[in-house]
């Protein structure tokens, strides 16, 4: 295939404008870990085949594509998911002791049942043979890319008005069992998807108050771990784009 | 925080425009691994605040946000990390023979001393305490929750019309020590920054005749894995909107 490179600046249009940034942006901003406000309407299959070309053009090492996504719309198939979920989660709950305990209790993690479509992505260890560009040194790269093609799959989503769950709370090995994986591909995220009453200003971990948003500007290190960043118009507008974003103003009034 | 929830219907300007979906698309499907097409120009603090927090509005288990982010600049740390993957690197092409290896060892697959910033995004395992909501089951989801930051700063960057391209062959024990990372700290992704003289049509793996682009209609599976998808207007959908993507039409002319 011809070796063509879009060029910046020359071509009018090629370049992205404030408009389609702003679209990015947003939608980052406004994706959400949906468990709860899903509707039953069933997702339209040019829509869905969008977001799996989303998902389909992460990046991967060695150009591996490690991925499959099997789709689970059968409440039959759903319920046996949703018994393996009520089952880890009475696991995971024990973990916790006192009001900790009881906090978890009354989360809702996951809408295996609510949401119409319900989606198994995989990750094939073996896709690209024994050796895999990239992959010699860090053996999770693969995975890692299978997450790439999640996180795509997540924003896409937002935009089409989907929300999108991913459960975690789930024994692996069953699953696979469940979903009759071939020995070297394994389940990297467990999705549920469909349409919403409508998307949550804030996470619902973070309304609930079981954790609050980080300050971002302690998190950036220069150089090695534990040197702060030095360029003071850098973390100025890491501190004034988190505290626009909180208020709705990032991107908007020359900020950001 | 009050649970205020976005309805989608009902307030105008609330839904995303074709427009918004076009430039999400067009940045997941021109975000490309750079390489060799760095310029040295210096990437504005405001971007880089931008793209950060584009990164840190990821999604993560029990809202954990593990990931710190290692900003290096100065060429005597680079040069460090520099040589650490040219040892793996020569390592990995002992891993191919014959025509593969001679192949291999023609790709330029890491852009470190050219880029004007590397950013090394960590994992810290025990950010969140010892039990982490959603992490009882499957361990690694932290290290995916940092996955999913490094794809918002990729794409988030795309936008800014800069270029990222993740080195992973490097021996991360090794680049821990060169960072000082604490014992609970993991490198995830090394990445390489900056401004490019352009962004390359079709990944360099895929233009080099390396591997190919797999058509995703085949890893599509429905109800359990290797049962193809029922569903003719979702694989017409995928296959037409894959070949759109090839030809540069998707999203356009009423495709996809």
């Amino acid at each position: 295939m011809a070796d063509i490179v879009t060029r910046n600046a020359p071509r009018a249009g090629d370049a992205y404008s404030t408009e389609d940034r702003r679209a990015v942006y947003r939608t980052i901003l406004e994706r959400r870990d949906v468990r709860r406000d899903f509707l039953p309407d069933p997702v339209a299959p040019e829509t869905l085949a969008r977001v799996l070309l989303a998902a389909h053009h992460a990046p991967s090492v060695g150009f591996m594509q490690p991925w499959d996504f099997i789709l689970l719309q059968d409440i039959g198939m759903r319920r046996r998911v949703h018994d393996l979920f009520t089952k880890a989660n009475a696991e995971a709950a024990e973990m916790f002791s006192g009001a900790r305990q009881e906090a978890y209790r009354g989360l809702k993690l996951e809408g295996i049942l609510e949401a119409p479509l319900n989606i198994c992505v995989t990750c094939d260890r073996r896709r690209a043979g024994p050796v895999v560009l990239g992959r010699t040194h860090i053996r999770e790269t693969d995975l890692f890319s299978t997450v790439c093609a999640v996180q795509n799959f997540w924003l896409a989503a937002r935009t089409e008005e989907l929300g999108v769950g991913w459960v975690s709370i789930l024994d692996n090995a069953a699953l696979g069992e469940v979903l009759g994986l071939p020995e070297a591909v394994v389940p990297v995220a467990y999705l549920c998807v469909g349409h919403v009453d409508g998307f949550r200003r804030t996470p619902e971990l973070e309304a609930s108050g079981w954790r609050q948003r980080l300050p971002l500007v302690r998190h950036v290190h220069e150089g090695r771990w534990g040197e702060p960043a030095r360029d003071g118009a850098l973390t100025r507008g890491i501190a004034e784009g988190q505290a626009a974003i909180c208020d709705g103003r990032f991107m908007s009034e020359g900020i950001g």
